[in-house]
């Protein structure tokens, strides 16, 4: 059974996710699956790139990201699932050994007009990693039950 | 030697990529590392979500669909990164069995004004399944070396 529903993520809502440390093996094997541009997956052929150095494809650090989201509290929500993402940014490279933080909080919260069995929130995420700097934000819509269907 | 430059990439530039068959292997495999929902890693629970049946995480699409853009062409291109995702829409759920086509297209051009070396191309990407239906969009602004640094 879900704990939280539409209601518990009105503005203000915030959560702290992590530390989760990301390796050098783990970033050349998504890289070798999903993304297998040079800087993702070869040391010597990324320190030419504009990365100057291995670093995590974009995608990779969303989906490490995701996890941790599921894990810290989706799990636990009766999401209705996600239409999309509104914004991302990458803003630094994540590197082999890099530990990353999330912190999430509330933008909008809304009830459906059609549908009154569920909600719409809009979720910002801000990943940073171990010396404090910003490596990514999302922006992330999510349709969520609501506790009591229709209630004010 | 990369082929394609940013000269190469004017509006009016599209591209078909794929079939890609994507299995339910690999739609659990990726849930269980990175986005562990019921309806993408288990085909009971998941005939009780709003997906009414396993389907892959969006995330995976997104991951599916890089693949076949770096091997399409990107791999080919003085491509110097994506910093981010302007929009994504999940439109339908990806099935087990899926083959995917990707339909790319560039929705704007620009030369950049203070780096002579480079420009920024805005991509626009569909995702159809074997129906023909539309299951994913996403729009990516990239940064690619101009072939001429500098020239009109």
């Amino acid at each position: 059974m879900p704990k939280f529903y539409f209601e518990d993520f009105a503005p203000g809502w915030t959560i702290e996710l992590g530390p989760r440390r990301v390796t050098r093996e783990e970033i050349i094997g998504y890289a070798a699956r999903y993304d297998p541009q040079p800087m993702h997956l070869d040391e010597e052929a990324a320190r030419h790139t504009m990365l100057g150095g291995l670093a995590a494809s974009g995608w990779h650090t969303c989906a490490i990201m995701m996890k941790m989201i599921a894990d810290g509290f989706l799990l636990d929500t009766a999401s209705m699932g996600a239409p999309g993402v509104e914004e991302a940014k990458w803003l630094k490279p994540v590197r082999p050994g890099d530990s990353l933080t999330v912190r999430g909080s509330v933008r909008a919260a809304r009830a459906s007009q059609s549908k009154p069995d569920r909600g719409f929130v809009t979720l910002h995420w801000e990943v940073f990693n171990q010396r404090g700097d910003k490596v990514m934000t999302l922006t992330c819509p999510q349709m969520i039950q609501r506790r009591r269907a229709g209630a004010a």
